[in-house]
């Protein structure tokens, strides 16, 4: 056993980055002093499951509990120290202010390295109404509780913020029976994608009986019987209780006071070994700014995977300086499941491309998500953001009724190594018919960039409103008849007969060719261009952008 | 339209590298004539899928006719001929020569440029008994509709060949309610894999009532009322009938009798564009050798992944050589599923590195294929194989209940990137409770890399026979009771007693420790080891060497 005098770490914080940079410090020296400072009764709780037990969909509550202060002991002899408030840094003298929240007491806690990883705060903003108990934020165990108990008696809840949290929600209320409205003060749910490929998850929430109030921000509750929820629209929606989730706050209150360095957006600035300003103290998890891998710039990720990473880093850097590696930076990978669709993104959206001034193209694929000819295939949409200049991917967004997380995993790998295009063209992923297919949508992506970077396909993401250009749909006429592409004038001519029939077209107009998929326009501007066609295909086809069930043939009488 | 002379592109076999060559042509080209051979009746149908439609898994038979001449006219305006055999090559008249297999009438039809995708031919090795009718093989859809009409008055039904069709027919003779003997000349199931890997299949198909003959090749086959497989071992296997799924041929007769290069084992050479040794006959798909993207040498794969996009790029080659990427190399990612575990590779296997000479290391973990706090969590088990000296990924195995295909798909991916142990550590792949893991088993199995280069931990794949190593159960002693570690002289130690309870240890002898997962093993050899023990810990666990099925805890009563 190392006989040197052992090292005093000190962590604020014991749920994702805090729990994670223990258990590791613990396996790499089995002699320091370990101490963890918890200002809630919990440690290293599953806070990602906590929609999951409100809907009853996670039966028991000590499921969630992943660690307690005793397991912690006996596993790792680690001092944990719940009910705990780090009040105050002494970085001179290397020690932290503790206040115990019963009893008010405080002392103070000696460091050689310390570790802050206090979390988010669900925002609150000050809006009029907001205090009454009714309006709920989810964070912790007792908070969960609450929500728990407060759902036994209502039967309308009203959920203000469509992210991932408050999708999660939405759908596990609509599991208990209620009748949900969710408001989002953007036009579309879940804000990190793209417009276009959220409408499944829109059209399946809709169906599950919820209730969208989007694009209209909340001004405040009215407090009733019910408490009424007062949007920018003037717009009321009734309410037995609210959910409130609409972003959170680093907490960087002990950071800020200790005069560390904070990054633009008050978040406690870092270095790739998730040092603070202070060589001794680090910081992990949703109160930092991290490095984005996609733009190389300063961004933030409040998610339990790099939340983890990070923690273990900070031990890593602490107790085996020479082999720790640098931090990577974080891709923003994230995913939600409502009822049967499930959408998410690895590294950026088109949005935030085109925000941040940057070079890109995109293109949206359908497919299904194993053979199609195996029973049970579901389909899915991929859309996919790539460097013009180098061909390297930049981001990706999938949704679907089965497959999502499967393809997002693939491409966050694919980003993480830096892929491109013609990369992901390549890709040789796992095929049997009930696990894929021959050509991967992933496979479909690449070919379809590249076809795109090489002039072989101009794809437009919207029908021009545009009198000159001609619309052609290449649906079979049945098909196109029973769904019509929502547009004036359009022209149908089944690609089967496109190559005879393609004198009732104007060459010296453009054509932007229209299918369900996005696969037969791309056919048919194939066989335009090659007789002198400007012509566009509607990347995505009509389900990635009008109706994510348009079907791509007529059932079989 | 282009006014140049159509370029003759004549392509002999139509399923997954000739489909796929012409119908990128045409995209490519609408002016070339194309013109498709096939020996059979049937092009570009899924015969992936064959193994399903004989289980009734997949009930249409027209589902598997993917294209027809018809549709193949229509969609793509090719010339579409089956029936017809090519049987030789002109080289330097730039000519093949036809045969109509019904009538035996002859042509010669020219070239500009000829893409030989013959694909490979069921084995059947000259043993006695071999040409009895009841021995089947399945490449096409007569022979699927022969193996198909077989079972209906079949009781019984021996598959030779435990490979991934053997696997596929095992599983779907049972689902049709027939007794199966899978009959295998390597001691395993799914020889490609390593063995530990394939011990929950082996459970899962005995499971489902599939009797195992495993390390027992056939010797021949006597007839009678029954068809009886008579093994080496003198074993014999009445059945009504026979599959032999034992490997195929790559049909190569015409490429060798027109003086093409053949690599060492038979198959067309190729370069990185499928060129034959002539410029302008290329070959894909099965009868190639291909590049393998691991070992960087000469490789087979026969795989419906890799001839699609091997025929893609014949005809970017030919038709926009400019633009054309070099293939980069084959992985052979494959998989398979048996009623409900899955099982795969991608990349190299340990004894495929060991026959090799390269230098390698190993490791083997455990864990759920989403939290394991939320229902419906699934065992699934990951083994990795890396380069110690660049890190770099050599190839990855898994085996599961569930999420088998993503796992090996992202390390499919980081396979094609070169990412090595580090990477993997730092994915940051999809979390949600329902998708994955906040640590995802592919980032413990980069963890647990990265500890075993770092020396953190010496993984053992095996409890040594060896009276001075102190093996070290460290479950909790009711589960060390209830299933106990096939091995004399165990130690039971549960982990949170280690560290007072190791003075029990002699500090002087080796010491092994084992668990269910390979996890909590780690924990204490790190406890151990700091504490001056030469410790070891089993990789994988119990689950991965001795019982798949190994539970991690006992029920809660």
């Amino acid at each position: 056993m190392n006989a040197s005098t052992p090292l005093r770490f000190v962590i604020i914080g014991g749920v994702a980055a805090g729990a994670s940079a223990a258990a590791r410090a613990r396996r790499l020296d089995e002699n320091a002093q370990i101490t963890l400072i918890e200002r809630g009764p919990d440690v290293s709780f599953a806070n990602c499951g906590l929609p999951y037990y409100i809907g009853g969909e996670i039966k028991q509550r000590e499921a969630l509990a992943v660690q307690t202060p005793q397991t912690l002991k006996a596993m790792l002899n680690l001092d944990v120290r719940t009910g705990t408030e780090a009040i105050g840094i002494d970085r001179a003298g290397k020690r932290v202010q503790l206040r115990t929240v019963a009893s008010g007491a405080t002392e103070w806690l000696s460091y050689d390295k310390l570790l802050l990883a206090p979390g988010a705060t669900p925002l609150r903003p000050n809006l009029p109404g907001i205090e009454d108990p009714r309006v709920h934020t989810l964070r912790s165990l007792q908070d969960m509780d609450r929500i728990h108990g407060a759902t036994v008696s209502a039967q309308q809840i009203a959920v203000v913020g469509a992210g991932f949290i408050g999708l999660e929600m939405a759908e596990q209320f609509v599991r208990l029976g209620k009748k949900v409205t969710l408001i989002e003060m953007l036009d579309q749910v879940l804000p990190p994608l793209d417009r276009p490929m959220t409408l499944l998850l829109e059209d399946e929430l809709r169906r599950h009986g919820v209730e969208l109030a989007l694009g209209d921000g909340i001004s405040g509750f009215e407090r009733g019987n019910q408490i009424t929820c007062l949007l920018k629209s003037g717009r009321r929606v009734a309410a037995d209780f609210v959910v409130l989730s609409i972003g959170v706050r680093p907490e960087t209150g002990l950071a800020r006071d200790a005069g560390l360095a904070l990054g633009e957006r008050g978040h406690i600035h870092v270095d790739q070994f998730m040092r603070t300003s202070d060589p001794d103290v680090y910081a992990a998890g949703d109160a930092i700014e991290t490095h984005d891998l996609v733009g190389r710039n300063p961004t933030v990720v409040a998610l339990g995977g790099p939340a983890n990473r990070e923690g273990r880093l900070v031990a890593d850097h602490i107790f085996r300086p020479a082999s720790a590696k640098p931090f990577p930076g974080a891709l923003g990978t994230a995913i939600v499941r409502a009822f049967e669709v499930s959408a998410g993104i690895t590294g950026w959206s088109e949005k935030r491309i085109r925000a941040a001034g940057l070079p890109f193209r995109c293109v949206t694929v359908n497919d299904n998500h194993h053979a199609g000819y195996f029973p049970g295939a579901k389909p899915i949409i991929l859309k996919l953001c790539w460097d013009p200049v180098s061909g390297r991917i930049l981001g990706a967004q999938a949704t679907g009724l089965a497959g999502v997380d499967k393809r997002l995993d693939v491409l966050a790998t694919a980003l993480a190594g830096g892929l491109t295009i013609d990369d992901l063209s390549e890709l040789e992923l796992s095929y049997a018919p009930p696990f894929g297919s021959a050509k991967d949508i992933v496979n479909i992506a690449g070919f379809t960039a590249v076809n795109t970077r090489e002039g072989l396909v101009d794809p437009i993401d919207t029908i021009p409103d545009e009198p000159s250009v001609q619309v052609v749909d290449v649906r079979p006429a049945a098909l196109s008849k029973a769904h019509p592409v929502p547009h004036a004038g359009v022209i149908n001519i089944p690609l089967p007969e496109l190559r005879k029939r393609c004198s009732e077209l104007d060459a010296s107009r453009p054509v932007v060719t229209v299918c369900a998929l996005g696969k037969t326009s791309y056919f048919a501007a194939r066989i335009l261009a090659q007789r002198g066609f400007r012509v566009q295909s509607l990347t995505g086809g009509l389900r990635a952008r009008f109706d994510p069930r348009s079907p791509a043939k007529l059932p079989t009488p």
